[in-house]
């Protein structure tokens, strides 16, 4: 203990992260882990941080923030079709952190290692001047070459989405503000839904398997599905139609926005979604859409890729087009 | 460009970080980057973070803080016996960050990858109320089960270091009390070298295969010489007699220390020297010296490894033990 009654550091990793150390990380006894794939695949790397008053609230639980710093980062493994292989922590405490707390992460930190596969390799601990921040390093593996890239998407694929699009936003929109009209109207179900949709994302690592046979090109909806959409065409030279009525709401989103239709908005260019938006041939669509039920993840075609470069083009179900005032949501 | 002429995180990482992106990370413009180790090898991963405030200076050259951020990383692979293959960065910006801040840290990280082969493979750039962060995920190989470890010192090796001990934390201590009569008694080239070694770590990877063939353990040292080998001992259940003569001290710390004796606890105990700590048995350690040399990095032996556990014991010349009121130096 150092003066103060504060743990040191290395007390503080051999008491909350060594038990969640992997083959490799020797309990973090070192200063380096080891990692080899698996015969003939690659890495896949992907680095994602999190940040109090950004990315979450300071007062959600921290299990819950632990939860969500480690689902982001699988979310990304997932849409490249990898297998989480392990992850690093670089943790920033605030001059306020306790050992209530520091316990409450690990613990959801241990939860969720271990409900995703994927241990706990390494990391860092420093304290900073400022609000806690969660950066993860996450590391997966593909067979060689098929990771599932981004701005692949051929012209006359069809657009999936998988499960419901929206929920986080709004659940981050309750949060703010929570005596809306609409807020009032949900019922207790519906509130829980969405609060629990933004707290914790569900990283798709089921459809990691169909993902690397099936679709021409993937990416995680983090940053909304409307900016997330026209960022993965603008990569492939490409542009789309969608059709507003085929993007999947849930019963609590769909009766948000029943009750103020702005919310359409929020739900479609708000972010935190962690579904898998991706890119299938016609031809494999429904062996794609078989797969993926039988991994239990619901998959909806919301459009085609079109051969002409431009923003997507999103009708109602009239056929007239139906502008977002705000493209992407930004949490930089 | 944001409102406010701010650049947005996608602008910000296509100016500053893709032209620093190596094979497998597609210039960024994907989510994910793949790396595949060579053939028979494993990787060796790392994650180091460096917090303004806390590991260096707010106003220190930007370029300065990214070669900080990633030299202290390299450093770790190199007292593992590891190549560098590549790293992610997490990038935490405060409120006040500035274009020209930012392009001094990508010129500096793009210096530093160049000089040390390691290229950008990916990461995340947040926002924070608070200090700026660079967190790094550094990602080495050697060849299959040869990293070489921490804990496993044998009595009777031999204990070395490189380069000299005590530059860094001489130089943080000059930047914080330049007024002092012993830094005032100091050359200008004398207060150069401490104040550049403090600024800029010099990772020792040419010595990483003479550590792969000759050293039974090894680590850098980053918390200070006293509190880094007693934990290296520690994890090895074994104690040491080292001779405070052979410490190796650059001209410029002895006279540091000949002006004020008590900068001895500073030199030994301080931080950031960054050399490697490693022990040899007493058959291998002419061949060390020697393929050291041959690399261009200077080799001290400073004591030798006995089996009894305990906290090493310093002596002085005339035989009688010097003790060091702080253990280690702790950034955390």
């Amino acid at each position: 203990m150092e003066a103060g009654g504060r743990l040191t550091e290395d007390a503080l990793i051999a008491r909350y992260f060594a038990p969640l150390a992997g083959a490799g990380a020797d309990a973090l006894r070192d200063d380096a882990a080891t990692l080899t794939p698996s015969p003939g695949h690659d890495l896949v790397l992907t680095a994602d941080a999190i940040v109090a008053g950004v990315h979450y609230f300071p007062e959600d639980p921290p299990a819950s923030i632990a939860r969500k710093a480690l689902g982001v980062n699988l979310s990304d493994l997932a849409a490249k079709g990898a297998l989480p292989r392990g992850f690093l922590l670089t943790l920033a405490l605030p001059p306020d952190w306790t050992e209530a707390w520091l316990e409450g992460l690990a613990d959801g930190l241990r939860e969720a290692s271990e409900a995703f596969g994927c241990p706990l390799l390494g990391g860092d601990t420093v304290r900073a001047a400022g609000p806690a921040l969660l950066g993860i390093t996450a590391l997966g593996e593909v067979p060689a070459g098929r990771m599932v890239r981004r701005p692949t998407a051929q012209a006359g694929d069809r657009i999936c989405v998988t499960g419901t699009i929206g929920d986080a936003a709004l659940g981050l929109a309750l949060r703010l503000t929570p005596e809306a009209p609409w807020a009032v109207a949900l019922t207790e179900a519906e509130r829980a839904h969405l609060l629990d949709r933004y707290l914790h994302p569900r990283p798709r690592l089921a459809l990691a398997p169909a993902l690397r046979r099936f679709a021409s090109a993937a990416m995680d909806v983090s940053d909304g599905l409307v900016g997330d959409l026209a960022k993965m065409l603008r990569g492939a030279g490409r542009g789309a139609g969608v059709s507003l009525a085929a993007i999947p709401l849930s019963p609590a989103a769909a009766s948000a926005v029943a009750a103020a239709p702005g919310l359409l908005d929020t739900a479609f260019t708000g972010g935190d979604d962690y579904e898998i938006l991706c890119t299938v041939p016609p031809g494999q669509l429904d062996a794609f859409r078989g797969e993926a039920l039988e991994a239990g993840i619901a998959v909806a075609v919301i459009g085609s890729v079109e051969a002409e470069a431009g923003a997507p083009v999103f009708s109602t179900e009239d056929g007239a087009p139906r502008a977002f005032a705000s493209g992407s949501f930004s949490h930089f």
